[in-house]
């Protein structure tokens, strides 16, 4: 079957790729945007639904781009090729690679977790930054948390910066966004200690036993630990701090906790 | 003294600030641009030269602008007052604070450095990204490292990106920037460790001592460590991957392995 091509760019199809860079939209049709080779072929290979594919030869970079459309077509995946200056106008990045797929959202629930013995979580709580959110879940990728879990978020999961920076965890990762409550109800039931991460903390988190059936816990940029989850933790740690008070921001903290916990998880 | 008044975008001083987002413009005049309230009163608090001040109570966000712009004025530094319109046009963020300063360079040469005994550097190859570097800086600044040494930058320190993100470590962390085969002499001379941090290495990096004079090496985000530093260090260990292979970026891989560092050098 031989792509659609569109040119106009009053196509209904364009108008609504630009809409779809606002949540709102995006929530409604239950999907999000993808864009560039990377992202892309991540998405494919993890599994991810994609719904449709838009695609303007003449931005690609390199020569995979073609055989990527191959495969996602294979899939039943319904592609459109864009005349060039109409990728321009739905393309959201500076520097367009002549990709751009609708996916699906999806949402995980605690129900969905599979848990082994001793789990490692990290919840956190009301995340402003795209960028902080992508690291974030990186972070939780590389040291191999089993779940995040999102308390109240304020940046959606499916926000452009965050499907960007998070480099395709974002399709391994499982994340559960659940209300405060709910997150606190479900480690009590599952018996997970919490530690929170908050500079106003007597104990170094390096100095805290961080094995077992483990949630980190760890604030918003602005605001850190709300009260709700400073009065809950089990435990509440900080890191040693040697320079300006706000060097460390919540993505970086995020990743020296989560690291540590690794050490002494995998210590002998 | 009262401030002079610019409207006109005509206004050399204007066309100026506009260069002044390049390097070339910068490098040639040994300044760089500082904008916003925050980052302009950390590098008054921090003793930073500035030269000029511009700014536009039209676009100020609070009220303490008005007394940060007294101290500068005390101190010497030239005011000029800038019409809304002609604010906007010299402004490089996206919502402009109205506060915008011209500093002056410096450079940091080994031979500036105070060492304590046991010093704690770190080295970094070849950062592209501002925004890695302004992490890089944040990161050391926390660890309390003694010295960030930059080989072969490809990004330049005083980069508007760089500034920003840095949130004001870079008038605090003193950092030098050298060729890697001076870099390796100044660790001979010093007998300093080197460590450098390699997805290659057979040793976790928590698993090694990294007490004594030490530098940690890391490299590049895209090339990583560059044969000379791999073939040089005392030491190569790696950070444990449980996720995808590039989940950790060289900011990221930085903090955790610095943060083991201090972890290790403040044990009773």
């Amino acid at each position: 079957m031989s792509p659609e091509k569109i040119i106009s760019l009053q196509n209904p199809r364009i108008k609504n790729l630009v809409k779809l860079r606002d949540r709102r939209p995006r929530d409604e049709q239950g999907v999000f945007l993808l864009e560039g080779y990377r992202a892309i072929s991540r998405a494919v290979e993890k599994g991810a639904e994609l719904r449709e594919l838009y695609f303007a030869p003449e931005w690609f970079l390199g020569k995979n781009e073609t055989s990527l459309i191959k495969t996602i077509g294979e899939n039943g995946v319904n592609l459109f090729e864009l005349a060039k200056h109409t990728f321009a106008k739905v393309a959201y990045r500076d520097r367009p690679e002549g990709l751009l797929a609708v996916a699906s959202q999806w949402k995980t629930h605690f129900a969905d977790l599979h848990l082994p013995e001793t789990p490692l979580l990290l919840v956190v709580e009301a995340i402003e930054k795209p960028g902080n959110m992508g690291m974030i879940l990186r972070s939780a990728d590389a040291a191999g948390v089993d779940a995040v879990i999102v308390c109240d978020p304020v940046t959606d999961l499916f926000n452009p910066n965050v499907v960007r920076s998070s480099t395709g965890v974002l399709f391994s990762v499982p994340v559960v966004i659940e209300s405060t409550k709910n997150v606190i109800a479900y480690l009590e039931t599952n018996k997970i200690r919490s530690v929170a991460t908050t500079p106003s903390a007597d104990s170094l988190y390096s100095d805290t036993d961080l094995n077992g059936p483990l949630a980190l816990i760890m604030g918003s940029e602005q605001f850190g630990l709300s009260d709700t989850w400073l009065a809950q933790a089990t435990d509440k740690v900080r890191i040693p701090m040697a320079g300006q008070a706000d060097s460390l921001n919540v993505a970086m903290a995020t990743i020296v906790t989560l690291f540590e916990a690794v050490r002494q998880r995998t210590l002998s």
